[in-house]
């Protein structure tokens, strides 16, 4: 059974923790308004900086992987991006010092609502501030900054990480000389939203969610598998499935004749599914990164999307949708793209006609390496 | 605000019950092997029966109308359908003697998961025999023979119902003439199944569902209410949704500060639109219908589809379908209309361009009138 989107390791063989530095009066400013007095990142690395620190590339994830985006030395297990970066792959380790950060509000490693707040001794639980876009590139730049870079030679991101990668473009245009946006969006649509609303509320309507504060033994772990199936519903594309799954059953000997039981192999693979990711992925991070995307609008930063978007001053982008993807349609990449170069970016939009909906970024190598290649390799042409 | 979809009123004025006679040894011998010993349908009727009989329209529903899919002078309030049938309009009441019931398994005044067992004395609940669109094809056939039809002019159906109104013309091909399909399918494919598995499985853990055994003050609400809001997510089209809500806000003043509280006014409707369902519709009938057409497969009736689709008789067929439907997709429609002429039915098909996604039928009188019209004007000619 094919679960690709659930490659997502968790593992700290290769993980660093690194508490931000000069945050600023009061602590870590958030977008919306609040302060943290402290923020741990969890991140990997894979290459070297370069001598004059001008070939790093930070790569912001979408909601839920951690920091092991690949495989290295110290941790040989798979990264959820494996195939993407590595020596001689489409982000050559061996050219590029390559970062990935857990994202703030996320549980891998990083300050999120699963750690201890230090005013209470407790666990923050839904008393962890309200965490944007905005706030997981903040903490992006300050990272990197501490690791000697002043400059990003880009910014990778897809879906929540392609909007962090936006965001860290228009908040700090005099750091950063290349972007890659896959299947993001300039704004979340209400599509999306209702979406994403419906899954919180799933997990929220959990009794065992019990307003944010569960101990590790007691998660909402019913809500989570509901929302998590909602998620994959929306993640992939309807003809995938009708060429992997088509009405295939579940094998007779498997049935136990309970009325409403899974009979369909559709079922049992949005159960398994749902299966290894609930264990090891914190409700209330997903609660708080869920909405972080539902916040996300461009033109916040300024009159209207392409007046916030003005304000990136990169020198190349590129740009890419996928065909098939109906979370974040191609027809926002193109958006993105096309806003891009009206406020003068030089950008190359592909829209790949993959099978694999929104998370064809995590899977189909064959579209996506020579895409991400050709990008970076012009740029340091 | 608009709620076309929930204009599903339940009103009793018009609406008869009917004991189905003739149901056969042991009773009604449902589709896939229970036996019913006794089924009641509720329905209403609009125009005369002319004395030939030949002129008996029987409408098929989707999962959660009742059987007033019209006015009448017995009962004012619309009726799910309205703008569609009656006096000189598409089905045109003047014209032809039109019928809806409510279907097996249903909850407004068919028997049900919610009606009494003759054999305990309680409730079925989840001891209901599974239903089948098969049965609801069937209890419609026995239906229009004790209102003196022994063939229809027309079956006619949306959704659930287009696919009930192809299963009666599969199972009764001397008992019908012309068949009307809206937004049907000849099976379900994964990502509906997937959609459907999931609402039925966030009912049933919602721990009131309690296995299906439910008082009335104590209905598993919570559940129903997410299942809804998924339901509609998947009745709708994006495209309509950005028009109509964008990223419009709820407004300051009626915001608590809550952590995840909605804010935006796609939640709103979502919400508002699921109360308005929650408590007018039985969760066991939504299991049983939902599962009923994740079930239905014309290969089932044959040795393929098309061997399924060859044992209807009719002289003409209508076959709709709507660009932006995600649920059942005008593919499939095409996939009906061209199955159909290959195994020789003179085949209409027309494929709207609505916003409405998978509920245009219930909305979009512009684009459905006409089309309906001039297929049953030309089937009388």
């Amino acid at each position: 059974m094919a679960d690709e989107e659930n490659a997502y390791t968790f593992a700290t063989a290769a993980t660093r923790h690194i508490k931000l530095e000069n945050l600023g009066e009061g602590g870590f400013r958030m977008w919306r308004g609040d302060c943290l007095a402290e923020v741990t990142l969890a991140y990997e690395s894979w290459g070297e900086l370069s001598a004059t620190a001008d070939n790093a590339i930070l790569i912001f994830t979408g909601l839920s992987p951690s920091a092991h985006a690949a495989s290295s030395p110290q941790d040989s297990s798979p990264g959820w991006w494996e195939y993407m970066i590595g020596p001689g792959k489409a982000i050559d380790t061996d050219r590029f010092f390559v970062v990935c950060a857990n994202s703030l509000g996320g549980c891998y490693g990083s300050t999120g609502p699963g750690s201890v707040n230090p005013e209470t001794g407790e666990n923050y639980g839904a008393d962890f501030p309200d965490v944007t876009v905005e706030d997981i590139a903040a903490s992006g730049f300050l990272l990197m900054r501490q690791l000697g870079v002043e400059k990003l030679h880009a910014a990778v991101g897809s879906s929540m990480g392609g909007m962090s990668a936006i965001a860290y473009a228009m908040r700090y245009p005099d750091h950063i000389d290349n972007l890659i946006s896959i299947s993001a969006a300039t704004r979340a649509l209400p599509l999306t939203i209702a979406l994403r609303s419906l899954q919180r509320e799933i997990i929220r309507s959990d009794p065992a969610w019990n307003g944010g504060r569960y101990a590790d033994d007691a998660k909402p772990l019913v809500g989570m598998s509901l929302a998590r199936k909602l998620g994959l519903v929306s993640y992939r594309a309807a003809d995938e499935w009708n060429s992997k799954f088509d009405r295939s059953r579940v094998a007779a000997e498997k049935l136990t004749g309970e009325r409403f039981e899974r009979e369909f192999e559709i079922e049992n693979y949005l159960e398994y599914n749902a299966r290894k990711f609930i264990n090891s992925f914190d409700p209330n991070s997903y609660l708080y990164l869920s909405r972080a995307m539902d916040w996300f609008d461009i033109a916040e930063h300024g009159e209207s999307i392409s007046d916030g978007m003005s304000k990136i001053e990169i020198e190349r982008a590129l740009v890419v949708g996928v065909t098939t993807d109906i979370l974040f349609p191609s027809r926002q990449q193109k958006e993105i793209a096309d806003v891009m170069r009206a406020t003068g970016t030089d950008v190359d939009y592909v829209e790949i006609d993959s099978v694999n909906g929104h998370d064809a970024f995590l899977i189909d190598d064959a579209h996506f390496s020579p895409v991400v290649r050709k990008f970076l390799d012009q740029s340091i042409d």
